[in-house]
């Protein structure tokens, strides 16, 4: 067989370029060549967010062979996403297209991935100090010709003698270094044991802080935090984008990218465990530790990031009845995954309560402890995906919810991540409709700075747009834009479709107007709706009705404004006191678990003992799903936005 | 830097050729090419059997540079072991001379390896039943939307209330496959559980039968056997010289090569992993099985071939007070080690006793069990290292002998070790001192076909020739040659040595007589002496006047003849239906451990209760060694040699 012709592509204004197989997408060259090139959907076609425009001009300076016609496309999936004049243009769906010869391809701002913010601070919890791994500092009488007892011997009985230790293994590749690292020390030595009953490292005389990290894996983003397990203070956070973002922004796609692609779970396993080795690399450059002194490390994920985390495939969590390969925690050696921390360290990974409902919400269970309250809570954990419990000590419910790609800002016209130049607060005024809006990545509020360089709208932005144009009466109850309102913002577009201006083009880096459309509204309803009824469902389950608290947990329950999210209806009436964002839940438990053990044994026993509750079985799901649709409900009363409300 | 230059090396007879670095030894060369060549000591000039003739005649139809004059060599070495003749005719330790040009070198017959006979076979014992890896088949339910259960769970469920197997984990690989060996088998599968603790294999659908791998490293060969779990049968034996042999003969020279050379340690463990590996392929071959297939491993071997076999650096075994890395017992995953066995496989490596008695001799011990027995015994285990056991259930000692290489024919002036053409039986004339002699690879004795091939003398055919040449009065009880006895095979060397003649040239496939000089009957009496005041020293410690029993294990222990042993004085007297022959019995132990989980905790009970004795430390030891020099005492009585014995 001959091998396939190689081309060379050139991607615009960056200058990357290379040489790629024939038949290769332009997305494909993108991710090859580590061009910024946003794909929501993972090159299905599906999100229309890798627009490209072929350049037909500019190519001869690069002295290659540049046309339009050095490439083929699926047309019918082009028009779906680019106008019949941007056609014209040559743009294109990047992960439609195909190469066939030398091009030359420019990338436009708003095809261009933004650095996410990655919003997952630690948060300042008090956690009781248990760690899983502990530190003990020995003095061994060393072997003489009448006592010739082996160092594991020598060490081990001096560690029953002194801490009581018995029993203990030694994992093989410490067992490896001991002898050398008896002798340097002189017989001096600091041994790490892990749940009293494995040695996992060994280093010469008195060292007294042990290091455990970590990390909250989630669908778009990745946090690291460095431990001092002595003291159980953070010593370092480092976050960055999931790369797996690459192939597929959320869940579903990764799993058909896993099942379906060539190597693709493969891929996705090395995406995560290279940048989690990368995390490592910085975090421990910061503290100024080694990544061998990493000697504990705890991860959390939904069902899929574990699995992918794992390199176990995730393929039968995206076939009914949607079972995960494994519900209890895992411990596996971080040598055996490719991490690159202490030789003998253990990767603790929390338990998956059911296919949708994964380690991360069991952190946030061991974090926030209902199990423990006499109070029924709710607990909103708002990422790609969204996940709920409630319950209280009596009783533990959870579900997921399929809440759409709008909480991220996909598939919403001027949706954008949380990235630099995403539209994150706004206000409209009652009366004039004018928009105040804030960017991430500018601390100034636009009305200071005209020129603030507004790229589109991310998540929170866009919950804050509803809330307020519904507050401002822009769109009624069933979220239907009132057009009889006077304010140039409110506008058809050339479809006919209802739109409200939030940014003007001279506001943006993006050289046109950003705009919320009827189509974004009726995003945010089946989001809202999905949560709402979730929590409905289960409710009416548990025969509850009253919640006493809501907790919103997740970087995006943070950054929400609460009224914002109690106006638009994203939970059921509760007083606005009651309403808490704790912030990255699911993080703290990671770094719970961590520090404390018992808290593994915890996360186990409540992993099996949460009713998951399957939504969509549920026979008066679409009744209670389409009523929920409307601002703030179409039924339920909201005692506690008295006044708030536009009657 | 320059590279070094690099030049053609041609060995004959063979015509094995290709390129070496400069100044690399002939033997390096050798090593490199795989050209058979004789090295006992490792290469350090002090055996003297790696002899090869640098050819000057010959060179000049291979086109290269051949010449005595390409080489360098240290004389004075060379001078120690080449007579003045043949170093005229070019003769050279291989391992002395270093290559400067091209070069074509003749390696004659005698330092040519000969394919060791390797002689372990399993001997028929029985065993009790109890593997520590067991199979049990089960059918499960498959997961549904009322029932959602993860994999893992709904396995160790059904497991649980199938076989009352509680609390199992499952090894990292074996959870990768789980989910599709699962549905491939239609939710019905065997799961292989080591320990009643952790899942190691699952297979698709129901397989009855599991394999378990013994093997028995020892310091010259080694031997795998690979068992049926189920009913304790070994299905196939594979044997091979232990590779590291390239890299020292004894574990004093590997010692010295692991801590002395450039990656000394990581050659040794290369070596003895691919040999392992070769093994597994071809007894897994023969038994028309996979290596995946293979379960369940144990390993048994000296203290220093345990730490080679594991990567542990032996050198603190070379230096006082010789403290071994670890006694306990290790269970080390067989991928760690880069054994090709089943994913999820442990090796169980048994444990050690000291710095110089290993976990080979905890096979004996397991598989003899002094400790049950009232009678005293004394095992001696007769390998490239001799180990000894004194004891009953009341009281058990251990000692290892330093026996010089005597016993593998080593430092033997036609010793040569148990390869085909060693002569390894002889019978010497009392009135004649005709010599019959029958060498391995011939089943006829040399009194039936004159020319019979032999290359040299093993082991047991040595102490054969001692035995035999004391019962005819050739030698006496002080091992003194009696020159004054009338024989055409009794004459003076050059150097005016005493020598006997074993096999004439005629007889031989060397061209020069064989013969027994002065020194190698002095090196029997040596290496007999070092295990007869072992056994006293254990004795007089114990507070013993008489054995009851005495037991020969290894290869040697059962081809040495009963009465030549006793005849020397190999151990007290001993009635000689008290002796008994056991064969490889450390194999033997690997085995039984393999087969019988319980003896796994035998072995680690008993390996930390014999009371190891350092013989060297002991005050009378030179004493009690220099009577033992003579044959077979200089003191003691031997009641039941009477009638055998010279008078």
């Amino acid at each position: 067989m001959a091998t396939p012709n190689k081309y060379t592509i050139v991607f615009q204004p960056s200058g990357l370029r290379g040489k790629v197989e024939q038949g290769s997408s332009i997305l494909d060259a993108a991710r090859q060549l580590g061009v910024s090139l946003e794909s929501v959907c993972g090159g299905k076609g599906a999100c229309g967010k890798c627009k490209v425009r072929i350049e037909e001009g500019d190519y001869r300076k690069y002295g290659i062979q540049s046309s339009v016609k050095a490439t083929t496309t699926r047309d019918e999936v082009n028009a779906k996403f680019i106008k019949p004049q941007q056609l014209k243009q040559n743009y294109r769906l990047a992960c439609q297209t195909k190469i066939h010869g030398d091009v030359v391809v420019f990338v436009p701002e708003e095809s261009r991935k933004g650095i996410q913010v990655v919003r997952k601070e630690a948060t300042d919890r008090k956690i009781k100090l248990n760690p899983a791994v502990r530190k003990y500092y020995i003095e061994l009488k060393s072997a003489t010709l009448d006592d010739t007892t082996g160092d594991f011997e020598r060490l081990t009985e001096a560690l029953k003698s002194k801490y009581k230790l018995d029993g203990l293994t030694i994992d093989y590749p410490v067992l490896l270094k001991l002898q050398n690292t008896v002798r340097k020390g002189s017989w001096k030595v600091t041994v790490s044991v892990w749940q009293n009953r494995e040695i996992v490292d060994v280093e010469a005389g008195e060292v007294k802080v042990g290091y455990g990290l970590a990390v909250d894996i989630g669908t778009t983003t990745v946090a690291g935090y460095l431990c001092d397990l002595t003291t159980g203070k953070v010593l370092a956070t480092e976050a960055m984008m999931n790369p797996q973002v690459a192939y597929g922004e959320d869940v579903m796609s990764r799993i058909g990218f896993a099942s379906k692609e060539k190597d693709g779970l493969k891929k996705l396993n090395d995406a995560i465990i290279k940048g989690l080795n990368q995390i490592i690399r910085e975090i421990t450059k910061k503290s100024g530790i080694k990544p061998a002194n990493i000697i504990d490390m705890v991860a959390v994920g939904n069902t899929c990031i574990h699995h992918l985390f794992l390199k176990i495939d995730p393929r039968y969590l995206g076939i009914a009845p949607f079972p995960p390969a494994i519900h209890h925690s895992v411990n596996v050696k971080a040598r055996d995954m490719g991490l690159k921390i202490g030789e003998g360290a253990y990767v603790h990974v929390l338990p998956n309560e059911a296919g949708f409902v994964g380690a991360d919400n069991v952190g946030v269970l061991i974090a926030e402890e209902p199990y423990n309250q006499d109070k029924i809570l709710l607990i909103i954990d708002i990422g790609t995906n969204g996940e709920l419990i409630l319950g209280n000590r009596k009783r533990l419910m959870s579900s997921s919810c399929a809440t759409g790609p709008a909480f991220e800002g996909a598939e919403i016209r001027h949706g954008m991540r949380a990235a630099a130049g995403a539209i994150e607060k706004l206000k409209i005024d009652r009366q004039t409709y004018e928009v105040q809006f804030k960017v991430i990545g500018n601390d100034k509020w636009n009305t200071e700075d005209k020129n603030i360089g507004a790229r589109g709208i991310c998540g929170s932005g866009i919950f804050d747009a509803a809330a307020q144009m519904f507050l401002a009466g822009l769109i009624d109850k069933s979220g239907r834009f009132n057009m009889k309102l006077e304010s140039s913002r409110l506008r058809y577009d050339e479809g006919g479709m209802a739109e409200f201006v939030i940014a003007w083009a001279k506001e943006t880096a993006i050289d046109h107007d950003i705009v919320i459309c009827q189509k974004d509204i009726r995003a945010v309803q089946l989001a809202k709706a999905a949560m709402y009824s979730g929590s409905k469902i289960m409710m009416n389950k548990m025969g509850v009705s009253k919640i006493d608290k809501v907790i919103l947990a997740g970087a995006f329950g943070t950054y929400i404004d609460k009224a914002s999210a109690a106006a638009i209806g994203l939970f059921p009436d509760c007083g606005m006191g009651c309403v808490q964002a704790v912030g990255n839940a699911a993080g703290d438990g990671a770094r719970i678990a961590l520090l404390n053990k018992d808290k593994r044994d915890e996360a186990d026993y409540w992993a099996r003992r949460v009713e998951y509750i399957e939504l969509t079985l549920e026979p008066d799901f679409n009744k209670i799903f389409t009523k929920a649709l409307a601002f703030p409900h179409a039924e339920d009363k909201f005692p506690s936005l008295e006044g708030i409300l536009p009657k």
